[in-house]
C-alpha cells in the first residue's frame, strides 16, 4: 500500500518544527514505518541550493531566481527521497512543502500564483500531501517567539529578516490557502501549549489513518 | 533607444563560442557599445547555480531539477546584466539562450516542451533575442571537434559526457525550434573555416542593425 504524505505549515515561530518532531517520535515509538524530513530533505544536491537561498550575502538574489531555486530543491528532494518513501509503504513527515511556497513567493512577494503553481506543479510531479497541518498563530506571537529565538541564538536568515509587511501578506496568504483547500489542511490553534498541540495533532492524525483504512 | 539582443546557439563544438568573441571585438573596435555574456552571465549567484549544474559528483540529479536550476540562474543572469545593458542602449552578445533550453531539456531529455517554455518566460519575464546565430554543423563534425578538444585539455562536463542518442535529439531540437522561428534565427553553415564564418555573420549582423534604425 502507498504511504502516507503529511505536510506541517505555519509561519515562522508557530511551533510546526517542534510539533512534527513530536509526531515523528509519537510514530515511531507506536511503530510505524516513518520518515520525517524538511525542504531541502537533506539530499546533497538540494543542501547546496538551500545554502544560496539562505545566505545573507545573496541580497541582489531576484525573486524570479528565489522561486525557481526553491523550485529547484523541491524536484530533487520530491523525486530522490519522498517518493521512494511513499512507493515503499512509509507515513513521510514533511516540514514545509508547495503551500509555503504560495504563501512566501505568491503572496509574500506578490508573484503571479498560477505561476508559483505551475513551476511547482513540474517540479513536484503533481505530488500532493495527502493531510496538511497549519499551525496557526498570531502575528504578534509569532513575532515575539521569533525574537526570542534571535536573541538567544544568532540573527534571522536572508527570510526571516525581511519586513514586518512581507509577513503579513505571507500570513494572509496561507489564511486564503487554507479556505481554499479545506478538505486537505487542518488548521490547528498553535496558541496552546506544546503538549496540548501535540496530543491535538497525535489524535487527530491516528482518527485520519483509522478512517483512510 | 533600447539596445538589441543577439544570441549564437549552435550543439557543443559547433564554434559558437570562437565566432561571439570574433564578432564582439569587431562590434568594440568598430565603437559599438557592446557586452559580451553567456550563462550564467558571471553574476555570483548565477555562477554557483552553474557550479552545481556543471558538477559531474551530481550525477543523481534529477531532470527537473535540471531545468529548474538553468531557469534559476537565467532569471538572475536576466535581470542583474541583460535587461539592465539593454535599457542603457548596449548590444548586448549572449552566448545560449532559451532556444538551448529547449533544444537540450525539452528535446534532448524529453521532458515536456510546453512546461520548459512557460518556466522560461517566467525566468525571462518573456525577454526574447532580437536576433540569433544559430550555427549549423552536422553531428559528425561536432563530435570530431569535441573528441579533440577532450584530448588536448580536461574531460568532459557532466552535459557534455552524456551518450550520443542524447546528443542527436538535441539537434533535432535544433532544427525544430529554427524553422519555428525563422522570423529570428538566422542559420549558419558552420562547416567552414572561422574567418569565412566570421565574415559571414558580421555582415549579416550589420545589415541587420542598419535595416533596423
Amino acid at each position: 500500500m502507498r504511504g502516507c504524505f503529511v505536510t506541517f505549515e505555519g509561519t515562522d515561530g508557530s511551533g510546526k518544527t517542534t510539533q512534527i518532531k513530536l509526531l515523528y517520535g509519537f510514530l515511531q515509538e507506536k511503530g510505524y514505518d516513518v520518515m520525517l524530513t524538511r525542504e531541502p530533505g537533506g539530499t546533497s544536491i538540494s543542501d547546496s541550493i538551500r545554502a544560496l537561498l539562505l545566505d545573507p550575502k545573496n541580497r541582489e538574489m531576484k525573486q524570479e531566481t528565489e522561486v525557481l531555486l526553491y523550485a529547484a530543491s523541491r524536484a530533487q528532494h520530491v523525486r530522490e527521497k519522498i517518493i521512494p518513501a511513499l512507493d515503499q509503504g512509509k507515513i513521510v513527515l514533511c516540514d514545509r512543502f508547495v503551500d509555503a511556497s504560495l504563501a512566501y513567493q505568491g503572496y509574500g512577494l506578490e508573484l503571479p500564483l498560477e505561476k508559483i503553481i505551475q513551476i511547482n506543479r513540474f517540479a513536484t510531479g503533481g505530488l500532493t500531501p495527502d493531510i496538511t497541518y497549519f499551525l496557526d498563530l498570531p502575528s504578534e506571537i509569532s513575532k515575539e517567539r521569533l525574537q526570542q529565538r534571535f536573541s538567544l541564538h544568532e540573527g534571522p536568515d536572508r527570510i526571516e529578516s525581511k519586513p514586518d509587511e512581507y509577513h503579513q501578506k505571507v500570513k494572509r496568504g496561507f489564511t486564503a490557502i487554507c479556505s481554499e483547500n479545506e478538505e486537505r489542511i487542518v488548521k490547528i490553534n498553535a496558541a496552546r501549549d506544546i503538549n496540548t498541540l501535540h496530543e491535538d495533532i497525535r489524535g487527530h492524525f491516528l482518527r485520519y489513518l483509522a478512517a483512510r483504512q
